[in-house]
């Protein structure tokens, strides 16, 4: 747990209290930021005496040799990546804790039949180059290296320290840190055994249910889309509303109209980004564009909120400017598409037995109870994990459910026990 | 109307049509653009034997001599920025018809008793600094120097061309195109008889009742907000819709209410810049600032709308994240404030019979129809200026009654109408 904050030195975000750890983290991917922290993680991993290597996204491979040679490694992996007010655990605890297993087994002198790997996959968050997990997903041959390499950062991060003056691709932003790896980013080129990931919960439902594991399960689908709405620059002071195609009007409704629609289909809809143009307090915004990111359990449910949504936005657009004849239009561009994810039983089962017994010992009469089953809302590098090699994870408590946020939190017992779980199941699968 | 494009050709905006003079402007106040209309104008106006002066908010007066020396100049004014997307007449046409005047009196030797003037505002628009009609406010005695030079550029303007990385001020802007005159602004230091000024309808009253001159008597009150709401960053992906106090959502409602209430109630409410932070796809946005333009005939209603919306908004925001106890919260900053104005009678007058005069020969039965008195509905410099002197206002048709859109269009007829009505203005009120 010490060393999680020490590794939270490089990208110090928001701070919310006295202490000294309590501050959010602001990292973004590829930033200078980022740099430290991976050459941090590098040097600390050539210290454990593990072989690091650096793909093509720059995704970082560090590697515990095992008695053979040819059997692939079984990985532990997360992101050393965050948003713009992040917090210190999402992402950065599982390499943390990948880290700490690697230490213990020095320690233990423990052997293992393959390698044991910690991976930081690079812009896991999705928030400066906005495909969540694009760097999994080109390893899982899902993702196409140019489609990854030419990603654009997102307009809102231009205003933060990253940001060169232009948008910046994931290409030269890799460049630029020097972390444009040559070795081919693909399951084929890094295979793995199997790939497990502990992660905060990111939801209420462990804290408030006293719950210390989650063993994951699943992963619901979302789609994100950038939309574009077109309507017609003009004077806010002698333009009747009836005159009006005001995009931002359009762009108010369907928010709105979002919100009612994904609810209805137990789904959830959300605006992250809004942009305004031109951008002055006295003309009627002609153009907006946004960000929409809609969730769901089931792949067909995140379909149907955006087959409603389409006809509804039409319609929202069809109406203003309708008086005039100059209908506002809308346009949807689908920038990522994440189906739901069932994990491998076997992983699970390994989760499963490592949290009973690392629970065992607490002093409450039925242990059991203090894990169970869960599915995860957001979106994770095991996603991609999972198409290719069997893959679980293992979830912790954090206060509040609370994550994107600067006080994100979880205590340094529920962090040993992320680590002691994540520890146990890569043995008992290495042993399988 | 040549001189008119002729001074168009720094800031070019937006291209809309094939035609030499089809753009729009893009020319705000203060930038590179700016600097060199200004440098033309003054060459322009001492080619033209007038004394010229600058003022501490970069007023630029130009002074044609009359017979007496004491006697203060009429004014004709207007201003020379535009919005970020704005066209080739609103203010610059009021500038140029100034400049023709004075030409015209040059040919035709005119003798005033009093001098005739010419005068550009600075930042008239408010697009870059977010005051309207700032500088004459502060010549008015209206806005103090030390508060306008203080003013912060709006962010939307920070991608354009004319910004410094970090927000300028208005005075660090003045200085660098080198505009900070050392004349005191005020009507004191630089009196006036009387100031007139002629611009673009800016709606689509005169052009759709086929009039050819609207004689201006009052301008509609308006109040410029700059609102805020915190909220709480949170996951898109794992926050649950009842555990989120999301801004942006609360804003959405907002704007939606707000149409609805001002629509009750006569008046107009417009939204023209918003900013969702932390601005990440899949980080429900903790923080929004928008701006909130609040226009209708009477000061009263103005003040009845921002009222209700007050209520309303708070109701919005209290709803919103009440399911966790964090609900949002809505702060109001009052930008700016412009009372309902009615104009000089004299000036009025002298508007109207000039009018009628140029109207005259028009080969219609009923000329007297082609004029008609109305209100404005967004501000002038002829707000502030009415403060101090008798003041009053033409405007001439313009195309589907846009404004701040690059298409923005006047025959060249009605911009030499305009000019004619305003010289025969100045001459009567000369003569009272
Ligand atoms: N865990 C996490 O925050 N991942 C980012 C991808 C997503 O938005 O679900
Ligand atoms: N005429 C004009 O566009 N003035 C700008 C001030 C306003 O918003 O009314």
């Amino acid at each position: 747990a010490s060393d999680l904050h020490h590794s939270c030195q490089w990208g110090y975000g928001i701070r919310w209290g006295d202490g000294p750890t309590d501050t959010g983290m602001q990292r973004l991917a590829l930033s200078k930021d980022d740099k430290s922290v991976r050459d941090w993680f590098i040097q600390t991993m050539k210290d454990l005496k593990c072989n690091v290597t650096v793909d093509e996204m720059g995704n970082i491979f560090a590697v515990r040799p095992g008695r053979e040679a040819d059997v692939p490694a079984t990985f532990i992996g997360s992101h050393l990546d965050t948003q713009p007010t992040g917090g210190r655990y999402d992402g950065i605890l599982g390499v943390l804790a990948g880290i700490e297993v690697i230490k213990t087994m020095n320690d233990m002198g423990l052997e293992t039949e393959g390698g044991v790997g910690v991976v930081d996959w690079t812009n896991e968050e999705g928030a400066r180059f906005p495909i969540s997990m694009v760097s999994s997903g080109v390893w899982a041959e899902c993702i196409p290296l140019a489609h990854a390499h030419n990603l654009k950062e997102v307009p809102t991060v231009a205003s933060l320290p990253t940001a060169a003056s232009a948008p910046e691709t994931m290409k030269s932003a890799l460049q630029k840190i020097g972390y444009l790896g040559d070795i081919p980013c693909s399951y084929k080129s890094t295979p793995m055994a199997a790939h497990f990931e502990v992660h905060i919960e990111q939801g209420p439902y462990l804290v408030s249910a006293n719950q210390r594991v989650g063993v994951v399960t699943a992963v619901q689908a979302y789609r994100w889309f950038r939309l574009n709405i077109i309507g017609r620059d003009t004077h806010t002071g002698t333009t009747a509303f009836e005159h009006r195609a005001d995009a931002l009007y359009a762009f108010a409704q369907m928010m709105v109209r979002a919100r009612e629609v994904a609810a209805s289909k137990g789904c959830l809809a959300s605006v992250g980004i809004v942009e305004a143009k031109p951008g002055s307090v006295n003309t009627v915004p002609g153009q907006v564009s946004f960000s929409l990111d809609i969730r769901g359990p089931e792949t067909e449910q995140v379909a149907e909120v955006e087959k409603e949504l389409r006809t509804e936005f039409d319609a929202i657009a069809a109406a203003e400017g309708a008086g005039i004849g100059k209908p506002c239009r809308v346009e949807w561009t689908l920038d990522f598409d994440s189906p739901a994810v069932k994990f491998h039983e076997d992983c699970i089962d390994c989760v499963q037995q490592s949290a009973q017994a690392v629970v065992a010992d607490a002093s409450v009469a039925d242990t059991k109870s203090l894990v169970r089953t869960i599915m995860s809302g957001a979106g994770h590098d095991s996603v991609f994990t999972s198409k290719r090699v069997p893959t679980s994870m293992i979830f912790i408590p954090c206060k509040d459910g609370l994550s994107h946020h600067p006080e994100e939190f979880s205590t340094a017992d529920d962090c040993a026990t992320g680590a002691s779980v994540i520890l146990q199941a890569v043995v008992r699968y290495d042993r399988k």
